[in-house]
């Protein structure tokens, strides 16, 4: 059995989905895997920091409220910076999960910085590193030698990345349309049912399921941020979500998707992208998709990605309504992936 | 640059079409995946074998009519059976891909048996042996140290054994359903379209697509075979194709098909199973699936796969009009994975 300490930055919504899971799956991770995991680590921006190298106690941890503050679990003296915060936890993977700043990678990409600098493994679920700076921090692991994994980016922990690197060897991405936000698909399926967009907003409000701002999903950044992170890492592309024509959802009306559904065809928010010779073609706006098309029957939370390939032709793979759950398990099914590069099998 | 020796069992059309996609991926495969597959054997039942250690020209060899003899390739003395084919050969790897027997898996299985006893790592896209005798075979192969591949028997080249082993690490598969058989599924989108089931296989029929004798895929026997396949390997169950109740389309009428599509719903032939405690629930027969089911519209040839997991929910993979390429590239991407597993790195 192979003993790893984990870091986690950022303990919101995702990161103590990932410690519940962690509590969980214990017993399996020891058992089918190898791993004995212990979080030694948590720092917070606002509910300060908690280290203790040996092993903070997940329940209890857990049972901090969202606004309390971790200090009364902490044993170390203090750090500095987020590298001192990881070397004083004696972290070998960093778990990257703070909030999202889609403009510019923000403080996530440090903190992805910070982890390799101080010797770890980098596991993340943030979007804005994979599309904002990819490259950069390709280079940096490679550097360093350590893992850079993150998978749930994308579609949380359906395999995207995993898919193309692990089950399709040989296949060249040349292009891929996805529908990729959850919001904007559940909101189209109840104006479809005939909610206006305020009467389906408010609706995916009550049910927890829309940030308290959603104009980043419903103007389509968050789409075209995931579109980025697939270009840049399936296609070996360069480009960031500014980079990306944009057009969300604000102006569908009630009208148009009856207009289309008439038709036969659905409006849904789709991210495409092509190769043409050496450019790779990328947008994100509504798109009427014939019936057939397996992303057009996605309803409610649902999201889907087809690749296109040269050698196994199209291939599309659907997540069935994902919550936090899915998104914590992409972490550990990071976590495990980086057991199995180092080395670790069971 | 890693050398592999590859021998082929069977030469039909699957055989042929990988011998066409090796020629085309063999400098991709060098740069990419450090490996320079030559093929030293070719064995038919009827068509005589040829070996050259050396390595046997594929353009030569794609020359020959299926119906031509290989003999005048042939560098070497006879072998009197596989394990002597394969032995002078030198193949590091065997590459089976006969005619499918499923009541019993047939010379399938044997030729297995008789690569792991000459010392090969085997890849296959013939899903009787994984259907009739996995347990068995997976033994061999952990007792040989051998690779066993086998990612084509379900689904051709879209990832589904891999798709779990590589990326839902820690996920257990507690259930599926999946519209597994090509042929069906076309025979009922043109039933549903007002053909007879008699004039859909004479339209598949012309078309290529269908087997001289389709009642293997009428009857169900091959969807039974793929889903006694995919619970061998994964929901580690024992069944065989026999074991699995299994009705086919025979008795599906227009009248039927039109009374579903009026109700919204789609029939199409399911192979489902479930846990259910120490047991698995499997069964293959028509099933009428609301319109949502990412099963219930897939048209033409396309094949699709839902698979039910604890940690995951539920994932639906789809492949779309897949032909004999795909299934050429799903014995390809399992080479490029033995390369993998035996530790060869580009």
């Amino acid at each position: 059995v192979r003993h790893l300490s984990v870091a986690l930055v950022g303990f919101g919504s995702v990161g103590r989905a990932f410690a519940r899971l962690l509590l969980e799956t214990d017993d399996r991770l020891r058992a089918r895997h190898g791993l004995e995991c212990t979080v030694t680590g948590v720092a917070t921006r606002r509910h300060g920091v908690a280290i203790d190298r040996l092993g903070l106690d997940l329940a209890t941890l857990l049972s901090i409220e969202p606004d309390g503050s971790l200090a009364e679990l902490h044993c170390c003296p203090h750090a500095e910076d987020t590298v001192g915060f990881i070397r004083e936890a004696a972290a070998d993977v960093v778990i990257e999960a703070t909030v999202l700043d889609v403009e510019t990678g923000g403080a996530a990409v440090e903190h992805i910085r910070s982890a390799f600098a101080a010797g770890a493994h980098v596991v993340t679920a943030n979007k804005g590193p994979i599309a904002c700076a990819y490259r950069d921090l390709r280079a940096l692991a490679t550097a360093s030698r350590r893992q850079f994994r993150f998978e749930g980016t994308v579609m949380d922990g359906a395999p995207v990345f995993n898919l193309v690197a692990e089950t399709l060897p040989g296949c060249e991405v040349v292009g891929f349309s996805g529908v990729l936000n959850s919001t904007t698909n559940l909101l189209l399926t109840r104006m479809e049912q005939g909610a206006s967009l305020d009467e389906a907003l408010a609706d995916a409000r009550g049910r927890g399921i829309v940030e308290a701002n959603p104009d980043h999903d419903i103007d389509g950044h968050d789409a075209a941020a995931k579109a980025a992170a697939l270009v840049n890492v399936l296609m070996d592309g360069t480009v960031t979500p500014r980079d990306i024509p944009t057009i969300g959802i604000r102006r569908v009306t009630r009208d148009a998707l009856d207009a289309e559904v008439q038709r036969g065809r659905r409006l849904r928010l789709v991210a495409r992208a092509a190769r043409r010779g050496d450019e790779i073609a990328v947008r994100v706006g509504p798109e009427a998709l014939p019936e057939a098309d397996a992303l057009a029957r996605l309803g409610g939370t649902s999201n889907a990605l087809t690749l296109r390939t040269d050698l196994m032709g199209e291939l599309t793979i659907v997540e069935h309504d994902p919550g936090i759950e899915q998104t914590a398990y992409a972490l550990l099914s990071d976590l495990i992936a980086v057991g199995r590069a180092i080395g670790v099998r069971a």
